[in-house]
């Protein structure tokens, strides 16, 4: 058994109200999950490995919720469009290299050094409809020590042609990825992924929320981004409730854990749907910004009791920092508040902060804390720098960190107990 | 004479509507300034000297029209207040330490390295109502080599007891520092600076036109940031049209050289105002999001013909990095053009490019972009690791940067054609 003991200004946030702080404290670890934390060593831990990061605040690691990794090459390129037509000219023709092993080697390889980098310890990744190349993306991940879900995208209409899938290998291969990795690595895991509702046929959705059942597999896809999207949706499915019900109807909205990303323009009906089913919204602000999409009213969804977790959704969005979107996320929360007439009331720190940790990080598990029982996912960060000039609280030197910093103050981290360096050279 | 010639990608916006680019040239720079730019090398530069940065970016310096140097300590702090609670609680204790030059000199060395750090090259800086300290302020940006406009800040009435001067004190004081640094430094210079109408009385107020006018100073303040801020300029101005012509009506508002900070909340008059007295507006994104005070429309603002640049706004906003703030700004469009029914455009990135540019350097004169007789202020961009897996153009990598760079990837900053080192040990 793996007994480490941590020193330092630990903190995070157990509910979104507030942070629970223990300065100058240690963080034990067995079997990479918390067992304590304690302002005094105990006698019985004396024998652990302990690591002093004296002055440090040691804090969960950030969680992902929602980026596609094929896209990674087109960060920050192409930002003047909106949703639809960027797919099509800058999205698509960059997903259909993923044919070819070396050139996905090479891209995987610098996205997920990149989110060691930034501190993400966890994602829910789209992968292409490329069975090999998602396998790849599985194994990298597994070789890195960092947790993730990652999901082959399925398509069988409605996109560029060297993106449409058989109905019938989509359905193949997806079953292939599922049964070879469900059980092969504890943090990596595979993930039900039909892109959105147009561009999958009625067999696809039927088919993959049959695999999702059968193997108790997740399920992740989009939801409401865009309002010509929810037009579409509606011509294609005329005679459903609404965007999330056509999502139900075919058993992909919480049957299994459920992710579905943005939620911007979601009816009060959709609201209660997902808090019914337990499914989480990934909120992505950047690329709701980038695509002209709109804000989502993230507030609206905490009072319905719907879980949130924060996504970069690269290259829709152009930051892949959680620090950076947590930031981001209490921004437009304001904006949200101004758009409602101060009716929902922004969000507060801890609650930016939460979304960001444990907020997403319940999506696997128990993550994205430090109360007893928790997945031991941490970052160590040395703030020295930044808070050199008055005295600040461990929370006030923690809102520096999130709105000025960046990944040089990360120093360490760890998933589920184990210290991770730079993945690939 | 001073002759350099520097090699590389050159980049940047003679006007907002399209980048100038010239891929793999030369810039010829004598005396500091561009005299002009070519793909081969005359003869006649021969025994200049040459720098070649290959394969680099060349683009012109950043302008932040807008920042408070003493709040620089509380940047990304208490980010959950609007605007007047903010300044009562966090803003004006901070600004009450500037009677001490020690601690100014310590804070002051950390603002110019980090402009440096972040490639701006010109700042319009608002001190503190502190005399000594405002002095100290301009020596360091002498020192520094980076361009700026500073000014003591005056405010009589309604603000903190030890933040309120007396009204004669004031203006004896702004007048002493205008006549010591008018002609100190051609790139260093004071400007006249009343916080804002609540703050400054009407004798004040007169005054510091008289001296704005008498020793042809520029102004800089704050206009419409904040609805409860407008309010309360009605209930002191009753009689006045609206914000802006209370400035108009005390001279100052284009009278001499004028930067307004925000103008969210300009009615059309007002922005018309703006443009026929030439009056610069300061936009601000990330203050604007912080302090819940919304998002200016700035298309109708160019598309009336007011001049535009960018500010950081610290404290209020949190990002000292105008590549960061020029992200902001386009994505703040976004949602300006939702908020009005798709009426005002987005901006492009060519236009968020120049409004942190030439947009803002207008204000200081030939500066901000590399046509023919503007002062050379330059940054070298390596952006090799953010473009190594496609071919980019040159305006995609200069995206890239924008979107996703830091100021790791500025290897080499230019003021009016003299490098410039980190200024502060």
């Amino acid at each position: 058994m793996s007994k480490i003991v941590l020193k330092g200004n630990i903190a995070f946030t157990p509910t979104k109200e507030k942070f629970q702080i223990h300065k100058n404290s240690y963080i034990i670890v067995e079997d990479g999950k918390v067992v304590d934390i304690c302002s005094e060593l105990d006698k019985s831990y004396k024998n652990y490995t302990i690591q002093d990061f004296s002055d440090k605040l040691i804090i969960p690691g950030f969680v992902d919720l929602h980026l596609h990794a094929p896209q990674y090459p087109n960060r920050g390129l192409g930002l003047d469009k909106e949703l639809i037509p960027w797919l099509e000219t800058y999205t698509f023709p960059e997903e259909g290299k993923y044919s070819d092993l070396d050139y996905s080697r090479k891209v995987f390889s610098r996205l997920i050094n990149e989110l060691w980098r930034v501190g993400t310890t966890r994602s829910g990744v789209f992968a292409s409809i490329h069975k090999e190349s998602t396998k790849l993306l599985l194994d990298m991940f597994i070789e890195s020590g960092l947790g993730a879900y990652v999901g082959k995208v399925n398509m069988d209409r409605n996109t560029a042609p060297y993106l449409t899938e058989n109905t019938r290998a989509s359905i193949v291969d997806t079953e292939e990825i599922i049964k070879e990795y469900m059980n092969k690595s504890s943090l990596v895991k595979p993930i039900v992924t039909p892109r959105f509702i147009p561009t999958c046929s009625e067999e696809l959705l039927e088919s993959l929320a049959g695999l999702a059942i059968d193997y108790k597999i997740p399920v992740q896809s989009h939801l409401n981004e865009n309002k010509s999207e929810i037009i579409w949706v509606k011509e294609l499915f005329p005679n459903s409730e609404n965007y999330a019900s056509v999502y139900d109807d075919f058993n992909l909205f919480g049957q299994t854990s459920t992710i579905m990303a943005h939620c911007i323009y979601n009816t009060d009906e959709e609201i209660d749907l997902m808090a019914k089913n337990g499914v989480y919204a990934a909120h992505c602000p950047y690329s709701n910004y980038n695509l002209s999409s709109g804000i989502m009213p993230v507030r609206k969804f905490l009072n319905k009791g719907v879980p949130v977790g924060l996504g970069s959704d690269i290259s829709g969005g152009n930051s892949l920092s959680i620090p950076n979107i947590i930031a981001g996320t209490i921004q437009a929360s304001k904006m949200a508040w101004i758009n409602s007439n101060k009716e929902l009331a922004p969000l507060t720190f801890s609650e930016g902060f939460f979304l960001g940790t444990k907020g997403g990080g319940s999506f696997f598990g128990k993550v994205g804390s430090f109360e007893k029982g928790y997945e031991f996912d941490a970052l160590v960060i040395d703030d020295s720098s930044l808070s050199d000039i008055n005295e600040l609280s461990i929370e006030e030197r923690l809102q520096k960190f999130i709105y000025i910093g960046d990944d040089r103050y990360i120093v360490e981290r760890y998933v589920k107990g184990r210290r991770i360096e730079k993945p690939f050279d």
